[in-house]
């Protein structure tokens, strides 16, 4: 548990964060929604800033006055207990509020809360309340990568992002398989350190003997599986991947193209030729699931990742697991509005481990449960094959 | 493992049963298809039938003479290995062949089998095919009620199927909490009996102490769930569960139907006054869940259920668990087509476990992995609640 | 205006050529609905026997027994303001009430009126009605050859209908240009015989010099628009009508089929080669329309059919005309239900001309306004080049 | 026909008043795509500058060095024989080219054009490319205020796009009724002032006796409509309009909001109260229709509206008629891809005649024919009874 000093830190870290990582950008770059499960960057930055002013601000600075009464709920999101919500789809149809108000906004709410922090003991409570609204807002901050680059990478015209951003670091060590011994295994998070409480209720469970390699798939490696016509091959998949494959003419991951007879992939730093050592990225969850079929392995569970990550180095992808985000056992979902952060997505999406290039250093922890719905490829994923 | 005599046996029962069922319908209630995930009972009928000329009598049977080459390829199914399939959605569009061809078929492709049966003796392969054969069949039985039940209860003039049929047994005993030590419990099918590829690889999983009710949830308590707004709570409900119950408008379980002030439900009976101390049935995984968690309590999982059942009674409702449908550890699926049976099916679908009224009774085992997507409600489906 | 003797020997007619044309059907085919604008053939039975019920029966027999009064309504059609409706869209959805309980209806209502036009003597409004309601069931006589011919060319089994319905009519005389000279016309319905009221109001039109083919468009003629690249070619198209093309992915008139190198069309009388001289059919406006742009011409209007019509034979094929589907000047419709008939559907729909090989031979008359949406196609349609 | 110092004053006010237009936005405004048939702002300064790069620059300027070759292809537009198209729905995706980029394009093509008719002269043939490229550009200045109007009025934030725009002007004058007696009539352009292809061929048409209204319809009368439940009969509209206002839940015209008891409209100078007494506009052609009809009267054809149009006053709103869209006899497109312009629109579409108060003034013409689809309404139409 962190102190008011050390939240206040945090915070304004985290606030500096996401205005860097949106430095890059032009005003318009901030405004579209090419797909319904992207995020215009503009409203990522109102976002988070809005859960300050509604979660801190209006219940624990006295007298707040807010920013703006009639525009911020414009922000709210997912959190359907709390007030009227625009819907999601609708958000790349507003041009305004605009993306200097939203730096209003945002300039307003950060000062507030500073003022608040050095001005006031906050409660265990709040400094909690805090906590959350930080890693709320890395989140976000790893959303913006993926929508950036879908936004950027779908343009006909392939603009840059810039030219730092390291998308690709290659694991340069021999292939090796790990080998973890049948046993009963305690999962979950134990620590005081910050967790989500889908991580939360330390339980033991029984799993069989297992081995789980110590590097990711390679692009090379899923070329491989292209060359050999594994999207052709029904038996490789899930019925309901087969269909997805099919009906949306998949052929390679997100953000392949191949130009002539190379294959390229774009990147945050433009569209380049692809990196062969590189670790696999952007495929589903079916795609990950018919690679490893094709290998005559399988992907590892979320309890199996979790007991062996000690013996390898994860972070730069989320990893797919064969796993199905559900409860873990004695799991309460918190009070009111953050009760329903995690919970109420425990259905139908898949669990994956790790982090990726695209995550806050201080937002990775080897308990933590993220999950997508099995077809979604804009996140930085990959996989690791097991058996 | 069956032998030869028992096999036959099997298949004639079964063979008999499934016309049995379709004895009570009119011509025309073989062909309808309401809703994509029914099918026509005159399918059930065909697709049974092309399973064993398919898979017994072109592969073991001397000199076998197709009844008809031009047609069967209609009733073939998800088994996409297998040649050109007929368009799921279509089903319903298709008058011919006739239901007189069908019962045709039927009797030829029984007598040959019943030919091959008595006048050769079969390899292990040979009868282990004509064992899945029958159970498949077995499978469709119960599907047919269903489909018939969709097909009658969703016509304006709600006719009947028959007066006999006992879709509401009354489990007419004092409710209580079985309680269950945490433990390392074993998991899968141990005998030789049939079992589906999916339930095989016994396996150890520690479970946590639990408590299981002795009793399925019934009407009456569901009709609380209604009354106190539990469709209109959104704290209750997961994400894509609230947006399902509100893009359908769904504020009952089906066939529930509000007349004047009192509820009725439609049964294969007819329409009859809602049966209060009736298990609840016909209701979605998302229901099971909202209504568990305005319970302040929870489904158990398919383990859990596994290890509790020999506390309970249980075989009138297909009874949903939090369980998602996943492999079990070395899970291996069979070869060709008779592999696409189940793996394939391994994501987004929630396991159900023991039986239904429509369920033939030698096909009814407590390690049977039944599975159906969360939104689903034609089965006879139902819910028991854990803590 | 027919006398009460006149009307007596149409309806009987007309009652039994409906069954007769159902005659050659097994009661499957009675019963599916392969798309939303074919209706399944008893829906057209029980339909045009509603009709007679509720306008006459009801109205004009003293203490009318109604059949089955929970039932009738199923029958009600686009008549929005005559009671429920059951969803178009649903029809094929529902096995009851069964085939047989449709002739029990037909036979009892048809007895019923007969009844009454033997004890009774009508007012001239209520023969009006029943005039109206003979010629509305012809129509849906011409509705239920084209649904039969879906239902059975899209089966792919492709069953013959019977051996005797004569499709395809050839027209063999010489091809020539009529020509008609600039003046002003007179158009509309001038007798005392039957009409619908979108014919009425005979008025004065003004047309310019214009030639007309006194010959249909022929098979042979259109496999040269296709061998020509008619249909990758998009300057001839409609922009609507290019969207239609490549969504529908469309390269030939509906039920023509290429097998191996030869083309074939299916045919009430089964599948046959294609007929080269016999006039082409089965096309979407947007295809005439094409067809005719290819040829450097173009499609007649109405006006200009309905003045040059004395010059040419006419009636195996509906012919799409360049004209919009409006209402005559000082158009009225009809008060009532019955109001409703045709004024609602003049709004983007095309007039076709003439009649078809399954037009009732005394529902023809040049003054006949048909009209269907621009891409439908499962009419007996056609096309006669203007220049 | 303009000679060339007037094309190129012409030219000089055209690409002036598209930007002064645009002086309004922020730049997000320029980037959003609420609803499929509008589009960002800056696509259409961007295509109306693709336009005459590529129809002048390219055919007319010797050694034209495009201004990016990889770029102006975006701006393409529903010209499909001009090389590769963006899908007009993804408009709304493309962050870029940003909206400086496209200022600078525009002043780069306005530049290259003006030394080009400062330098050159100019063909009869080119000169007329001009003048459609201005016409053309005049008529997305039309478009712009339109989606403009829907982006803002779209905003729950109603931003007002200036205090100046003349939205409603009032007509304050008797209405009366104007009678037209029957007679031949000539319609079409006449003069050698510029037209669009599909006003040309002057020809006779025969028109029986009308009247029509010297004024438009106001909000006030439109408002007694709505009060008389016209939304709600059924009788009055169209099936297909009746549908559109069921599945759309239409109750009024577009952006009218009722806030508390009172009826407000948005308009470009922002959100206020309802003026009774103005034009009312933003309907369907189905609302017109179904207004008429409620009236007992009906909407001029286009004929009707071009020969009375002398006899009242006309230019603050495009007029619904009741005429489809449709080639006036002897209609010829022109060649290549100018000749797209027009014909390929010939269907299911309406005509309006007359002009709006967002048409550029000299783009008005009594001759002119705009059309649109019978459900669209955000452009500033209106309607004007006849009988």
């Amino acid at each position: 548990m962190l102190n008011q000093q050390e939240i206040t830190q945090l915070f304004k870290e985290t606030r500096t964060d996401s205005e860097l990582i949106c430095s890059f950008l032009k005003t318009e770059d901030y405004v579209v929604q090419p797909v319904e499960y992207v995020s215009p960057p503009k409203w990522h930055l109102g976002h988070t800033t809005w859960f300050f002013e509604e979660f801190i601000l209006k219940k624990y600075a006295e007298d707040h006055q807010l920013f703006d009464e009639h525009t911020a709920y414009v922000f709210n999101s997912y959190y359907e207990s709390v007030g009227e919500k625009v819907i999601r789809t609708d958000r790349g149809n507003l041009s305004r509020p605009s993306v200097e108000w939203i730096y209003d906004f945002r300039r307003y709410v950060t000062d507030k809360i500073l003022e608040l922090l050095e001005t006031q003991e906050l409660s265990a409570e709040a400094l909690g309340v805090m906590e959350i609204g930080c890693h709320h807002e890395k989140q976000h901050q790893e959303l913006l990568y993926y929508d950036i680059k879908y936004i950027l990478g779908n343009n006909p015209l392939f603009p840059k992002y810039n030219d730092q951003f390291r998308e690709n670091p290659i694991e340069d060590f021999p292939k090796k398989w790990i080998e973890i011994p049948e046993d009963v295994y305690e999962i979950g998070h134990k620590t005081n350190d910050f967790s989500y409480d889908n991580e939360l209720g330390v339980h033991k469970v029984y799993l069989q003997d297992y081995k789980i390699s110590n590097k990711l798939v390679t692009n090379a490696e899923f070329l491989e599986f292209i060359e050999d016509g594994g999207y052709e091959k029904v038996l490789l998949w899930h019925a309901e991947g087969w269909d997805w494959v099919n009906q949306n003419n998949i052929r390679s991951p997100l953000y392949w193209h191949k130009i002539g007879q190379s294959w390229h992939q774009y990147t945050l730093n433009g569209l380049v030729p692809l990196i062969g050592e590189a670790p696999v990225t952007h495929i589903s969850y079916y795609e990950a699931f018919a690679f490893a079929q094709w290998k005559g392995m399988r992907l590892p569970t979320e309890q199996e990742w979790e007991i062996a990550q000690k013996y390898f180095e994860w972070g730069s992808r989320w990893e797919w697991t064969e796993s199905a985000y559900s409860p873990y056992p004695n799991y309460q979902k918190a009070d009111g509005a953050l009760g329903e952060y995690n919970g109420k997505f425990m259905v139908n999406q898949k669990v994956l481990r790790g982090a990726s290039v695209a995550t806050s250093r201080d937002h990775q922890r080897y308990t933590y449960r993220n999950f997508f719905h099995a077809p979604l490829r804009w996140h930085f994923n990959g996989l690791r094959l097991a058996q």
